[in-house]
C-alpha cells in the first residue's frame, strides 16, 4: 500500500495510491496519517478497503510529508562504505547516530532552501524507515516487525555548518526544507527486502549517486535494534538510514547547490522526488 | 505566573502555581500548556486571570513537564568556561548545539533510570528555555521576546554513548528518562534577568555543582539568535543551556550514579527537582 498525505502544507489530507497509480482520498476512514495508524493492525484496516471505491482525487495535488506528528528524525551516518571513503571518514565501528530538526520535514517536491550564508549544501539520496511501533530494545530479529514502512528522504546538509563550525553534526542537518520525505510512505508488505533497493540521485538531469540499499554497512534491522537501546523509537519516527556516493562534497572538485538547480531522486518502488534549490527568503 | 502539567503520565492536566505556593487548576480555562498557549497574548489572559477563584487541586500530584508537544529539545555544549575545562574540551568558538531525544523528557520528580549496559551516566543542571513564539533568524536583541518562560533541566548524560562509541553526542543524551524538566515553566516577566540566576545541583545530599548563568560563554539571548540561523525554534521547543561545573565526568576520579543514588538540583526562582536513581528495566 502506498499511503500519502495530499494538499497544502499543514492542510494535508490522507491518501493511498490505487494499483492503478490513482490517488484516492482517505479522509472518510482516517483523519490522518501519524503515530495512531501506522501500527501492523491499523494499517491491515487500510488494506482491507476496496480502493476502487474510494474517492479519487482530482488534479494532481501537492504530495506532504506522508507521516503527520513525526516526533524523531534520526539519521544514521556513513552507512555506505563508499560513501565514507569519498568523505574521507573512517568506515564506523558501530552506527553513527545524529538527529535533524523535524522543523525541516518537507514535501518530497516542495522547493529546497539554501540556509542564510550557506556555501556548502549537499544532497543525499537514503532509504527512509518509519516506525510503526515502540521500539525499545528490539533484536535484530525483530526489528523490521516495528517497521510501518519504507520512503525516500533527501537529506539535505549544509557541510560547512555540519563539519567545520564546531560541535555536533545536528547544526548542518536540520534548516528549514531540508528533510524532503515521501512522497509515498509505502507499506513493509511490499518491501520484502530493505537490503535489495537502487536509488539514484540526478543533479540538473545528470546523475550524480548512484548505489543500492545491498552495500549498507548497517543494514535496516542492526540500525533500528541499535538505535532503540539508545532511544525509544516511536510510531511515526523516521530513520534516514544513510546516503551511497555521489554526494557533493566528494566530487573533484567538490560541488555545491546553488539556486535553479533541481535534484531529482529516488528509490526502487518507493517513487521519486524533485526539487528545485530556491534562495534563503526571509 | 508558576505553569505546571500535574498528573498521571500522558494524563497530565494544567495548573498554575499561585501567589501563597498553592496548586490550581486551569483544565477549566484551557485544555493544556503547549505550542498553543504560549505565546506572549495566551500568557497575558491566564495572567489576567483571578488565581484565587481557580480550582485548588488536593493532594500533592506528580508534575509532569511542564510543556506539551514539545517539538525539539535543543541543547548547547560547553556553555560555562569552567565546564568546559573540567570535560577536557576547548572553549568553543560558537555555541555547540546538539540534540536530546523528545522520547526521553520526563518529569521533574520522576526516577531517572541507568540505560541498559550503562557505566557512565552523569548528571548537568541546566537552565531552560522554553520559546513562545516562532524564531527563525532572530537577532540577540529580539530573541528574549521569543521566549515564554524559564525552567530547571537536569540534561542527563551517558559519557560513553556520548563521548566512546563513535558519531555524535545524541547517543548518551537521548535515554529514556534523561530530560527532568520542570516542574514549572516561569513565564519570563518573572525573570528579569537569565544572566543572574544561581544553580545547584546534590548528589546524595552533598553539593556537586554550584554556579550562575552569569558565566555563561554564550548568554541566552545569543544561543537563540545563533541556533534560530539553523533550525526554525516552535513553540514549545526547549533550549538547555548547557552547565556548569561540577559534573561526575570531572571529579578526580571520576563518578557517575549507581540505583539508589538522588539527585536534587534547583535555579533561583525555578524550582526544584528531586530524582531517585533506578536500575535499567525492560
Amino acid at each position: 500500500m502506498k499511503l500519502v498525505r495530499y494538499g497544502r502544507p499543514g492542510k494535508e489530507k490522507p491518501g493511498l495510491i490505487d494499483n492503478e497509480g490513482k490517488l484516492r482520498d482517505l479522509s472518510g476512514v482516517i483523519a490522518d496519517i501519524g503515530p495512531d495508524t501506522l501500527s501492523a493492525k491499523s494499517l491491515a484496516k487500510l488494506a482491507k478497503l476496496k480502493h476502487a471505491s474510494l474517492p479519487p482525487v482530482r488534479g494532481t495535488p501537492r504530495f506532504g510529508v506522508p507521516v503527520a506528528q513525526v516526533s524523531k528524525f534520526v539519521c544514521i551516518g556513513l552507512n555506505y562504505s563508499d560513501h565514507a571513503a569519498e568523505a574521507g571518514m573512517p568506515l564506523p565501528k558501530e552506527p553513527i547516530i545524529f538527529m535533524k530538526a523535524v522543523s525541516c520535514l518537507s514535501g518530497a517536491n516542495d522547493p529546497v532552501m539554501l540556509p542564510k550564508g550557506s556555501v556548502k549544501t549537499d544532497w543525499e539520496v537514503e532509504l527512509g524507515v518509519v516506525i510503526g511501533t515502540m521500539a525499545r530494545h528490539v533484536s535484530e530479529k525483530d526489528a523490521l516487525n516495528h517497521v510501518a514502512g519504507y520512503c525516500v528522504v533527501n537529506d539535505v546538509s549544509e557541510r560547512e555548518f555540519q563539519l567545520e563550525r564546531g560541535g555536533t553534526w545536528d547544526k548542518g542537518k536540520g534548516c528549514d526544507t531540508f528533510g524532503p520525505v515521501g512522497p509515498w510512505l509505502v507499506t513493509r508488505d511490499e518491501v520484502p527486502n530493505p537490503q535489495r533497493l537502487g536509488m539514484w540521485l540526478d543533479l540538473n538531469g545528470e546523475r550524480a549517486q548512484t548505489g543500492s540499499t545491498r552495500t549498507m554497512v548497517f543494514p535496516v534491522a542492526k540500525i533500528i535494534s541499535y538505535a532503540s537501546r539508545f532511544m525509544t523509537l516511536m510510531p511515526g519516527d523516521i530513520i534516514a538510514t544513510g546516503t551511497p556516493p555521489g554526494v557533493g562534497m566528494g566530487m573533484k572538485p567538490p560541488r555545491f547547490l546553488k539556486p535553479g538547480d533541481e535534484m531529482r531522486l529516488g528509490i526502487d518502488g518507493l517513487g521519486e522526488q524533485r526539487q528545485p534549490v530556491v534562495p534563503f527568503k526571509l
